[in-house]
This record gives C-alpha cells, structure tokens and sequence, in this order.
C-alpha cells in the first residue's frame, strides 16, 4: 500500500533519518536484552550493584527504543524491531551464556555501551543536513548512553 | 564451573522446572517485542486503544519475564534471553512488517497469547509434582494472559 | 450466536469452572450490597469501627467480584451479576432492615462470611482437576475472606 | 425502636426528602450494578472504550450512591440497598444477558441514564421546598449523569 | 478609610449575607476549638474512635472557617474570627474542663453540632434572596455538618 | 444534521441555559488569554508574586471554560470557544500590549474580573427557573471569580 | 518606555528570532482552542478515544504556548497571547462550528498539524543562525507535534 | 475524680511542666486565630505573599498547639484550649478589626511573635531541671518560632 | 475458655496447619531479628550494599510473619511471637556477636535462608492436603525466601 | 579484633552511652514483639481499635530500635538484638499467651509501656554528661512513649 | 596515571569541551552560593518573594552543576569544583557582606545571572564543532539562566 | 546601618551562638563540595556504591547548611558563605585532585567527616549556657554525621 503516513521530510532526508533511527532502535533492543541476560547472570561480590546498575540500563534502553521508534514513525518509517530483525542487524557485542562474574559483566557491558554510542555518533553526524528533529534525539540518547559509559567504566 | 547457585530442589526437579522457566522466559521476551512491534505499526481507525492496549501487554510480558528468569535463577538455573535465543525458540506466532491495519493486529495478538498460553498450560500440569512454587508462578502468568487474551478476543 | 470468547479448557472444565464463578460473583455482589447497607444502618458505641470496617469489607468483596467475573470472561463463560440474578440466587444470609445495633451487626457479618466461605471452600474442592487457573483466584479469594471472619468473630 | 437519629427537618419535610432519597439509592445501586454487568459482557471493535468508560461511570454510581444513602441517615431516614430491594423498586431499564455487542450496550446505557436523570429531575423539584440541602446533592448528581448522558450518547 | 473591596451585592444584600457569614466564621471557629478541647481530654474505652473522629471534626471545622471568612471578604465585608469576639459571640453550647468520659464527650458534640446546624438552616433561609452564592456556601457547611452530627449521634 | 444530543430541558429552558452557558465560555476563554498574557509581559516589583498569581487565574479561567462547555453539551447544546468567536463576543475588558507595570495588571485585571461576574451574576438570575443544575454551575463559577476579585482588588 | 528586558541578542538575531516565536505562540494558542472546540463537539463511534486524544493536543499546545512566550521575553520581546492577535494573525487551518463526526474531527486535526508544523520548520531553518537557543526549543516542538501528527493521522 | 492519667513526674515537676504547656497552648491558639485574622484582613501591594506567609504561621502555630497539649496530657495535666480560656490568659499582644495594610499587618504579627518567644524562653529555663523532655519541646517550637521572627522582621 | 474463634477445617486439619505456620512465624520474627543484627553490625568493602540488602531481607521477614501469624488466627489458632518462644523454638542458625566482615555477614545469611527455606518446603508437602489455603501463602513465602537466598549467594 | 569503628567519645562516656543504647535496644525489640503478639491475639469489642493501635505502637518501637542501634553503632559500640539477648536482658513486663480480652491486652500495654518508659527516664539521667547526643535520642524516644502510655491509659 | 575513563572525543575536542564544562561546573556552583548567600542576608518589603526566588535559583544552579560536571566525567575529564578552585577561578560578579536591601540583592544577581550566560554563549559557539552532545547541554542551561535572567530583571 | 534582625539573646550570647553557627555554615558547605568532588571523581570496584553514598552526604550537608544559616538569622547574626569565605576558613581536610581510587575517596570522607564532627563537639560545649536552641541544632547536626561517620569507616 501507500504509506499511510506522511513526512514533512522529502525522500532523500527521510531515508538518511529513518536508516539513522532504524538502526538505533535494533541497538537499543538488543542492549535491553543484553542488559537483563547480565541483570539475572551476573554473581560475585558486587552483585547487588550491579543487579541494580543492570535496571537502569534497561530502562534507559527501552525508553530510548521507543522514542527512536516513534520518531522513525513520525518521519512516515516504519520501524521494525523484531527479534529476528535484532538478532540479525543490532550492532552490539553481545553477552556469553550461563553464570558470570561481575568483573566480565562490567567490561562487557563497557563494550557494548561503546559499540552503541560509537554507531551514534556517526549517525549524529549523518542527520544534522537531513534532519535536526531526529538529530536531537540522537544527541539526548548519546549524551545518556556516555553517561552511563563512564559509570561503568569507572567500576573497572 | 560448577553451578554457584544451590537448589532445594533435585537434579531431576530441577531440570523439570528449569526448562519450563526457559521456555517461559523466551516466550514472553518475544512477545514483548511483538507487542512493541504492533505498537509502532499499527493504523486504522481505533489506532489509539490498540496502541494503548498493546503498551499494557508489554508491561505484562516485561514483568513476567523477569519473574520468570528471576525464578530460573532462584532454583539455580541460569536463563537465556539473549536476541538470538529469542528469535530461534520463541513459540510464539511473530508478526508481520510494515504498517497493519488494526483489526490485523488484534488478529495476530490473539493468536500469538493463544500459542503462548496453550504452552503455559502445558508448563502448568509438568512442574505440578516437580515444583509446586514453580507452578504458582506459570499459574499467575496465565491467569493474566488469559485475562488479556479475552480482552482482545473481544475486539474481533 | 456462537461463544466469541473462546477457551483453553475442554466444555467439562469449562462447566464446572463458570459454574463456580457464577456462583463467587453472585456471592460476592450480595455481600457487598449487604456490608453497604450495615455501613448505613449501623449504630451504637461501636459505630465509628463498626461504620469503618464494613468499608473494607465492601472493598474486598467489590475487588474480587471484578476479579471472579473477569475469570469467568477468561475462560468463555459470561458473568451475570444484575440485580434480580444477585437478590434470586445469592447464598448470604441476608441482613434486617431499619437501624441496627452494633452487635447485631457484627453478628450477621459474621454468618453471612462463613455462609460465603464454606460456600467457597466447596468450589476450590470443586476446581482442583478442572482449573488449577481459577483454583488458585478461589483460594486468593477464600485467604482474604477468612481473615475478615477472623477479624469481625474477634468483636463477638 | 424511636428513631434513634433526630433530624433537623419536620416529618412532612423529612418523609419528601427521604423518598427522594430511598428512590435514588435503588436506581444508582442498579446501574452501577448493570454497569459492571456491561463491562464484563461487552465485545466489539469499541470493547476497549467501552469497557473502560463502563468503569467510570461504576465509580459515578458508587459515590453518589454513599452520598445519597448517608444524605438520608444525616435527615434521620434509614436507607435501603439491599438487593431484593434493588431488584424490586429500581426504576432503571435493565440489560439483558450474555455477551453483548458494543453499539447494544451503548444504546443500553444510554436508556439506562436517560431513565434515571428524568427521576432525578422530578426529585429536584419534589425537594426544592421540602430541604435545599438534599436538593442540592440531587442536583450535583443530575449534573454528573447528564454530562455521561451526553458522552455515551455521542458515541451512538 | 472607605472599604476598599467592593461588592457585587447591594448594601441591603452584603448587610445580610456579610451578617450570615460572620455568625457562620464564630460559630465554626469555637466548634473546632471545643473538638480539639475534647480531643485532648477524652478518655474511655473508645478513646481511639473518638480522639481520631474529634480531628476529622476539626478539620471540617477549620476549612468551612476558612470558606466563610473568605466569602464574606469577596462580597466586601471584614470577617472577625479573633479569640475575643468567638469567646463573646460563639452560638456553641461549650464544653467542661479536665478529663471527660467518652459518652460525655459524644453528647456535648452532639449537642454543639445540633446548635451549630440550627443557626445555619436559619441562615440558609434568610440568604436565599439576597445572595444564592453565599447561600450555596451555606447548604455545603451544613451538608456535611448534619452528615457529622448523625455519625455523632449514632454512637450515643 | 438533527441534534444527535437530546435533553431533559423543553426548547425554552434549553436555548436560556445555553445562551448562558456559551456566554459564560467565551468569557472563560478571553480572561485565560489575557491573564496569560499578564504573566508573560507584566514587570516591576511585585513580578514575582503577580507572576504567580496569574496562573491560578489562568488555571480558575480554564477549569471553568471545560465545565461550562460540557454542561452545554449536557443540554444539547454545541458550544463554541473558537478565537474568533471569543474576539468577536467576549464581555471582558480586553489587555494592552507590550511591557506593562504591575499594578496596571493589577487593575486590568480587577477590571476584567468585575466584568465577568457582572454578566454571570445576570445568568444565575436567568436560569434559576429554566435549569437549576445550570444555575448551580454558575455560582460555584462566580464564587470563585468573586474570591479571585477579593484577592485582586486587595492588591491595589 | 524602553525596552526594560535587555538581551543577550543583538537586534538582528532578537528580530529573527522574536518574529519566529511570536508566530509559534499565535499558531500553538490558537491549535490548544480548536484542540477544545474539537473536545466539546465531537461525536460518532470513537467519541471516547478522539475526546481524550484532543485533550492530551492541549496540554501540548498549551505547555509549549508558554515555553515559546517565555522564551520571547527571555531574548526581551514582548509576546502577544490576545484573542484578537490570535485571531487575526493565526496559520492554523481553523475549525468549523456545531457537533462533528470523529473522522471529521480527525481529519482537520491532522491538517491543523501540518500546518503548524510546517511553519516551524521554517522557523528552525530561520534561528539556526540567529539564535541557537530559540532553535533548541522549536525543535523540541515540532518533535512532539510531528508524534502527534502520526498518531492522528494513523487513525485515517 | 482522682487522676485518670498516671506520670512519671513528681507533683512538682509535674505543676512546673503542666503551667508552662498550658501558657505555651493558650498563646498558640491565640497566635494562630490571629494570623487568621490577619490572613482575611490584609489589603495593601504585598496583599498575597503576607496573606500567604500568615497560612504557614497558621500551620506552625497549629502544630505546635497540638504538641504542647498532648505533651501536657503524657504528664497526667489536662490542657484548656477553650475560646474563652484563650481570650482571658493568652500572652499575646492582639490584632486589630477591620480591613488592615500590609505593613500594619507585618509589625503585628513581629510584635505577637516577640512576645510568644519572650514566654517560651522563660519556660525553656523553668523545665530544665523538672522535665527535660518538656523543655525540648519547648525549644523546638522557640526554634520554629524564633526563624519565624527573623523572617516576618525582615519585611519591615 | 473456649477457642472465640471458630474455624471451616476439622480439628485435624487445623492441627497440620497450626504447626506448620506456628514454625514459620518464629523462624521468621528470628531471621528478622538476625537481618536487624547483621545490619548494623556488618563492616568491610561491602558495607553499603549489604546493609541495604539485609533490610530488605527484613522487611521481607517482617510482612511474612504477620502474613502467617494472622492465617493461624483465621484458622482459630492462636499465634505465639514473643521473644522467649522465638528463642527457644526458632529453626535458624543464629548469628554471632560483634562487629562482622561482609563475606561473614553474606555466609550467615545464606545459611539461614537455607534453614528456614529448608523447612518450609516440608511444610507446602504437609499442608496440601489438610489446607490448600495455608498451603499457598507458604508456596508464597517459600517464592521469596528462595528468590533472596539466590540473591545472597550469587554475592559469595 | 581491634575496634573497627573510633568514637568521639573518651571510654568512660563510650561505656555510659553505649550501656544506655544497649539497654534500650533490648527492651524496644521486645516492645514491638510484645506489640504484635497483642496485635494477633486480642479480642473483644474493641478489637479493632486496640489491633490498630498497636500497630502504631509497633511502628514506634521498631523505629527507635533502629535509631538507637545505629546511635549505639556511631558511638562506636557493637549493638545486640537478637532474640536470645532480647528474651534474656530485656526489661518489659512481658505478655500471656492465648488470645486475649482486649482491656486485659490493654492493661499490659501500659504496664509494659511504663516500664520501657521508667528505665528511659534513668539512661536520659545518666547520659546527660556523657554525651548529649545520645541523650537527646532518648529524650525523643521518652517523648512519644508517654504520649502513647497516656493514649492506652485513656483507654482504661 | 593514565586516564581511566577513555572518550569519543578525540585530544582537541576533549579539550575544548572539557574547558567549557569545567568553566561552567565554577560558575555554577559559585552562582549557587552566591544565591545561597543573599536568601538568607536579604531584608525589605520583597524579603519572602526574593527569599524564595533565590531558591529556585539554587536549584537550578545545583541541578545543572551536577549535569556539566558529569558530561565532563563522560568525555574523560576530571571536573574541579573544590571552594578553592571556585573561589579562584568562577566568572561571577560576587556578592557583599551582611544583611542586603531586597533591590540590591536583584540587581546583584541579574548582575552575575548576565555574566554566567555571557560566558556561557561563548562556549555555545566553541563546542559547536568539537562536541555537539556537550553543545546541547550548554543550550539547555543557557535557555533555564536567560529565562531567570528575564524574571529577575523583571522586578528592577 | 543598625542590625535590622532583633534577637532574644543579649550580645554576650549572641556572639557565642553565631560564631559557633558562622563556622558550621562554613564547614558544612565545604562539605558538601567535598562530597560532590568525590561523587564526580571516585572510580574503582566500588564505584556505584561509593558515588550513591557521597550524594546522601550531600543532600545532608545542605540541608544542614540552611539550618544553621537560618538559625544564625534568627539570631539576629548574618552568615557568611561565600566560595571566598569557605575556602579561607573553614575547618575540613579538603580533597585532593582529579580521579581518585574508592578507597582513598572513603577514608577522605572519614577524615573529613571527623574533623567536622570534632569542632561541632567543641561548639555544644560552648551554646550550653548561651542558647539551648542553637545548641540543639547543633545536636542534630552532630547526630546525623557521626551517623555517617559510622557508615563510611565501616567501609575502610
């Protein structure tokens, strides 16, 4: 059909946002879920710091997906954030399987957060000409996911 | 390693109870990210009460995932919700790409609590001898996912 | 027209589960009335815990008809909790018109819980094998209206 | 017994009020009874409005239920909730059985409030001379049911 | 000086609204001094009941102070709620000094609520003509008053 | 089109009461803008407080403007609050632009609330006998607008 | 008198970007009236959902009509909020008069959005260079009216 | 009738503690009855920051009047906060009738403050040695006080 | 004297149940009591989280034991709480005296969740058939404790 | 090992208050135990009362056990609480077993009361040179146990 | 040792956005002091609207304090905000000693508000190219500071 | 000019109370800056925990701060907490520059925190006899960071 929505942005701009914020919102689902997996996994004598850390992640990467999804939707594209659609094209380091102790745990979630905002900067870069709506989200999701890069960092 | 996490359940008991929590955990994950899904991409004249009923559905599944996963953990079993463990055991229906039509989606909803639900009955009836607290847990969740499934059957 | 709800359990299950919640959600909205009506006509030096208490009772019995009825829903069976239906087939034991003495309030609470409990107690018996679902809301509903007995035998 | 509650109205005065009264605690008894009756047996393409706005005027009725039935203990006259009572005086139009699509419904409730406004609005002018207190929560609850009047009516 | 807030009543009407208004300030002003009296001094076995139910009076109290003061100022006239002008002009019936038994207090409340309610339902009537927003004020005290002075009498 | 909306009100009561009512709104809305208007250009010593003070205005004027626009819909009456209509009919005072000291805003806005009252004190009169709920509206509305006017005038 | 909020702007950049906020406020206040008027007249089928929509519209319109005036008297330029100015000088697309189907309703607002939006696009293009904190907040405006307009426009 | 509240003070400690808590109520009450007063009385340019700072000295003064009394019942003495109690014994230096200016209101209200601190100052050195938990109440309510007093004078 | 509280179990129901919730009320009130005590005798690295956790741990211990205490007393048992009894018949491991390291505080903890965890489960098997009520609330209770003794091994 | 926590306080005073606290601890622990066990096992008419009541009691004692532990903690003394110091050292009057009538329940509540409080009393004495810090807890502790000694001896 | 927490940035960026994070982390801080400094010396007729003003600002200034210093931290650089170096280093215009008239106190902070933000707008245009993330954050308070800056002028 | 602050303290008293109150504003901010800088700069394992804490820290340091400040207005004495003046006078251990490892930032604290605590100790000694109330601020203060005092050398 006829997409059903309609942009204020011409195709050239709309495709430049909408690539920029598809790709976001697969990262962002996938460090939720990466976030949870090392939420339920992680042992050692930090654990409750990092149980705890762990949730403000996921909040922080569940709220972003959704206001990177909704923008994609109020720029007329229709986001897909499925679980195939994650597991295929998110850009994150992923996490290993069963029990980990809390030293693995922090590193990791250390490269992912920096794989994550890495890909955002270069997206913050590609939107400024196209769009400065979407660029503004991508700049507040950046500026919270260094945050967070730094908090755990600083735990290394 | 061996498993830091002790159990008062047996080995037999545990493996029981183990994997119907897995399952559990990857079912509901996906269904999230489904609902999310529908969420985004949902049109049509009662847009607004899918879009609404469909945030309520995720934070169902959102919280029984990890009651699940937490549950895994506490019988000393280590859950996976990792992406790539989602999109390939999730028995769950998926959903489609691309905007839908709102009567498509409460479709697909109803459809995909109906898969879900039908293996939580399942999970119900083998933990019962293996773990009765295991079994209070699957019994809630399906108390309420089978509240919601009527609440979207009854749309169609 | 045929049943637009449809249900995880076979047509027996489906019989003997809606029948017992039929009957909870009958039980219930007379108890509820009745608790209203004490609350009004209630006097005596115990008036102000008397008059206050009862408003928990009504609580609880409004709180778990909603939740009986929509279990009802859940599994295909339609609720019907009007007027003539509660007046005609409720199991309470009724309460006098007019003025009434604290005592005999508390009284009549009292029977009216137990005529309602051992009433419930029957049907978590009745559900065990049929919907180990709508048990489980059965016992939650019986837990609660125990302790109320308790707690109003306790002022005898 | 002698009344044990005096009143600052004469008994010509008190027996209008009261009247007034009783009549308005039946009616808004039944309809937040059918209310609910609604809420559970309500499907369609609008189940979700409806089902939720079903709930709101459930609130509108149990409020000024209380407030009508303490109005006629605060002029010395004992009300009358109970359901045998409900059922045989209410002057609401009723609602029928089983599932019940929303338009159905929609018109149900709209009879339903249109029958008990034009009650109250005799009962406004019956207690104008009688006790302008009473009136005056007549009048606050005419205003709350028209306004819902209105509002199930534009969805018709 | 002049009076320098102006009124929207003439000066026949402000006469009789502004002497309706400062009786009401007086009157509600003493009762709450003599419910906080009684609040303190009571003892009995329903100690509790009535020490809480003396503060919900207070409250009552003070907020319809408060209401009346401030209504008499928006039609241009100076309230006097100071200790001197309650002591000399309260229309209550007062209240003993030192401890006092629980049935005595619930009398003298009684008592003080019935004064209190009779001066108002005069004051309703003498407002009606010269200004219905003053009397509106007057119904909504003496609502609740009466509501009170019923849950009081009840416990007698 | 008919009304789709009917009434308990004959077609005399109907078009006084909603002659008041859209009246009353387009009055409601002009005092909102230009109270909000006072807020943003108002300057001196007291700014701060007048500031302030001109969003509880605001908050009164809106609150209102919704309940009068809902009791006309009660009636069956459309309302209408478009800028262009509330330029064209408002009753108010109307603001002068730019910069303006505080106590100009003071009067301006004493003004422009004794305007207000003025006209609805003529509405209370005119529905008293054609809808006493409408009337009841209007004074709890003139009520606080004559606070409001109290409060202002105080100030000058 | 001269202008008594001084600016960190110099008079080019205080033109720019004082013309594009005054335009913002006159086009956001005039959205948040017929945003009402929408409120009010609306009937049909989705009565429910497209009354609450609009009223979430307002809160909108209304929260970003004071960010933008205030933000004007932050740069010194006197904003003007009046019925009149709004009236006279508005971009919106306007609103017709008496009771309107919800699809008609839907479909003005959609156009009224895009309306507005478009204008603050080109108000983002003006003040980038004029004045980067102005640009800032239409920014965030047009984020959220552009949500807003893919949730209207999603229920076409 | 003897005592019905035991202490563990002496008879001494108990007369010192006892007059120094009832003197402390009776200026309490008297204190906050005059900044009501004041609070319905005040005109002048300051009108709403005085009208509102006298509510904050209402609620202090409130407070603290229920403290001191409570404390006075723990040590077996019974308070009188009774209006004509109050009119004859209170340390306070009064108020005013009428409409009154701002400034007029200010040095009022200093001047009863003064003297209410002056009075708990020599009771704070009367309970050292008979009752140090007295005495850190009355310290608590200078401290309260006394800030108070700092901030009312700083108006002048 | 006869038990005042009746109950809907036969004696020897009320036996197995009895025994079964007396146990788990002072295990509970003891692990309470050892939480408190490591809570604030815990020093080391850990300090901060681990004194954080165990007043979770108690918060948890405390809202059980009512929970439990108070379905004895709805089954007419009466509950026995106090400190001699709870020392002397308490299934934990206790806890040692002094100031404790962290890892020692982390140990202790998860010894006597293990305990009272431990025999809880034998209680869920003794209580199945004689009271499925009592039966879930130790399911539930048993749900938590294991959650929580996950939670303070995953930190060994 | 050595004293991990350092102290203010020379070792004489560190004994004072430390001995103090501990005394303290001991008996508030078994306050709240004594308090609860009430709570589950009065009955009578005033059950409700006297079962709320003490569980403001419990409130206030677990309260201050904690504030005096940690007290006892910042003065660098290991505080014991557990359940075999507690039954062992503390200085209450203890509690019956059984279910209870409540004027027997409240008799011992003020005999425990007043024997907590007598012992208070003498650690204020003896704290006061060595270390008004913790005298000043002890007074606030003393303060509100006479306010509550007084509330269940009013009900005598 | 080597820097702990790596950056996005590289050398040259970090170092133009750290010296304008860290130049704002003194100013800020400082300007919160200084606001702290005159709520408590202010004296005159505007003493409470002032007082309670500089509030706000404090606020403001802690908030944004804390948001400058940790997008320092998030882009590796160690923020300074010790009293000596904001003593040393801050961009403000300070504030006297003693007590202050209330028309002082505005003056002197509209005063250092204008410095703060003249320093801030040139670091707007410095981290435009080097960081856009940190340049958002400079916009955000840039636009809190003009908008006090106008409500502080307002009142001279 | 002449002390605009009256006090209820002669000179000699006066001098005693504000120094003692000039000081802890004084240290109290420095604190709170402290605190901050180790917020921002703490890495290592501990990091969340440590970074958490430090906020507590600071959020007690101001509230603490304004109390003190208040009290010495109260006083009649102008307080003095400038950067400059902090930075010269007060009485902590400061904190060193850039990153710093948790363990260094905890005995930091220790240290700084006992050196505050130390001169808070000197100064009730010295308000005993010149101000109960000053000197019972100065209690609280002292309480709440021995508090803290224990908690972060627990850590060491």
């Amino acid at each position: 059909m006829t997409n059903p929505i309609t942009s204020t942005l011409d195709a050239g701009q709309q495709k430049i946002a909408g690539d920029a914020l598809q790709g976001t919102v697969v990262d962002l689902i996938d460090l939720s879920l990466i976030a949870k997996q090392a939420h339920w996994n992680v042992i050692g004598k930090n654990f409750r710091s990092v149980h705890l850390a762990l949730d403000e992640l996921v909040t922080a990467a569940r709220d972003f997906t959704d206001e990177a999804a909704e923008r994609a939707t109020a720029i007329g594209v229709s986001p897909d954030g499925r679980s195939e659609t994650v597991s295929a094209t998110a850009g994150t380091k992923g996490f290993g399987t069963g029990w980990t102790k809390d030293d693995e745990v922090t590193a990791a979630v250390v490269d992912n957060l920096a794989a994550v905002v890495d890909r955002l900067r270069g997206r913050i870069a590609d939107t400024e000409a196209a769009d400065p709506v979407t660029q503004d989200l991508l700049i507040a999701i950046t500026a919270r996911l260094e945050q967070l890069h730094w908090m755990w960092q600083a735990q290394v």
